[in-house]
């Protein structure tokens, strides 16, 4: 039997829209962070924050991904940023022609840092390079410590792992050190940042460590910049 | 210019597949539900409860859909009941060949009631007929009231909708008249329940709600039974 792997062409033709996406953000010095993560564990409230602690040093827009609606967009925009909703109309991830489109929209001789917020999904946003210079994802304490054991590639594919609502960890028993250690052991380099929007915890850590990651690429010589 | 759509002769393949299990179900006058949600909402908690409640009006069996790990058919194993693990190994979803390994090795005879627990993911379970019943879906309060308009279809597909971990409603300020509305809006045929596994709010409505399915299923006349 002839097996077709019909997967292969479809991510190839993405990596060779994401290589033209890099080369355009390399030209332009701007740092792309794509956040990943389940529905409802709190990119966008991540990003509200993010952009409060860095707008006074990074010139900063975001592009939003959903299903369906423009909810995030609007709070996007509401804080003074830039934002383009991307409606994928039933696709789970974001793929590198929506980020091209989206970028096509973006004044982006005036920015040094785009923040990409992915489908609310733990599985097929890791398979799709979009160009970006680092994944990140975020998992909230509801979604429970056991979480790393059951999505690995996620926690493998991002350069650091937001824990996200931490000031709720009483309240569903989240043991941090029984994650801490899966964590380690899938993604030995992965810092892990522990975040309260409620009561600010960590923001700053958080922040710094992005802040240190755009610098760090648009000081980088030229042909190993921003990767 | 062409356009392919590989989609389609996957879809295709899959409910084949369905189709064929859904015969293989009513011969034997099994119900089956199909139980899809984020990761980390509470399926298998919900599980375990419903397993509580009716254990002794149905005899029952648990199929567990996870990327990688055991540990869900593990817990519901502890509960006395038959469980079988399927790993996809990176795929985002249940298909409805996987689902007819596990039929066969279920003890199909002995058999009234099989809860699949889907992967982790709001948008792809929905794609897919496995040749259940009814598909479910839980929201937990953590993820926010505005889900339904992020992921409709997920919404629209689901008999029933379980808003699961009620009891940390204030800790997140959720609105449940904005979620209610959305939801009536999206499916008004579907009831909402109210779930906690901490307080053990709601679990006798939604087991009563399922009861009913299962036994119309099995009183309905041959031809029609079980859909």
């Amino acid at each position: 039997m002839t097996h077709i792997d019909i997967s292969k062409p479809i991510l190839d033709k993405n990596d060779r829209l994401a290589q033209s996406n890099k080369e355009l953000l390399r030209e332009k010095k701007i740092f792309v962070l794509d956040l990943m993560a389940s529905p409802g564990a709190g990119k966008t409230t991540a990003i509200l924050a993010t952009i409060e602690a860095l707008k006074e040093r990074f010139r900063i827009a975001v592009i939003e991904g959903d299903i369906a609606s423009d909810v995030d967009a609007q709070k996007i925009k509401a804080a003074g940023v830039p934002a383009i909703q991307i409606n994928t109309g039933g696709v789970c991830h974001l793929e590198s022609d929506m980020i091209r489109h989206a970028l096509d929209q973006l004044p982006l001789d005036d920015l040094d840092l785009i923040i990409v917020e992915n489908v609310g999904n733990l599985v097929c946003t890791t398979e799709f390079y979009l160009g970006e210079n680092a994944k990140v994802m975020i998992l909230s304490v509801p979604e429970g410590d056991d979480k790393p054991l059951k999505y690995p590639t996620i926690f493998q594919t991002s350069k650091a792992v937001i824990l996200s609502k931490t000031d709720t960890m009483p309240v569903f028993d989240f043991d941090y050190e029984a994650f801490e250690r899966t964590v380690n052991s899938l993604n030995p380099k992965a810092p892990i940042f522990q975040l309260s929007a409620k009561t600010g915890e960590g923001i700053q850590q958080w922040a710094e460590w992005l802040a240190n990651q755009v610098k760090h690429a648009q000081n980088a010589p030229d042909g190993q910049s921003l990767h």
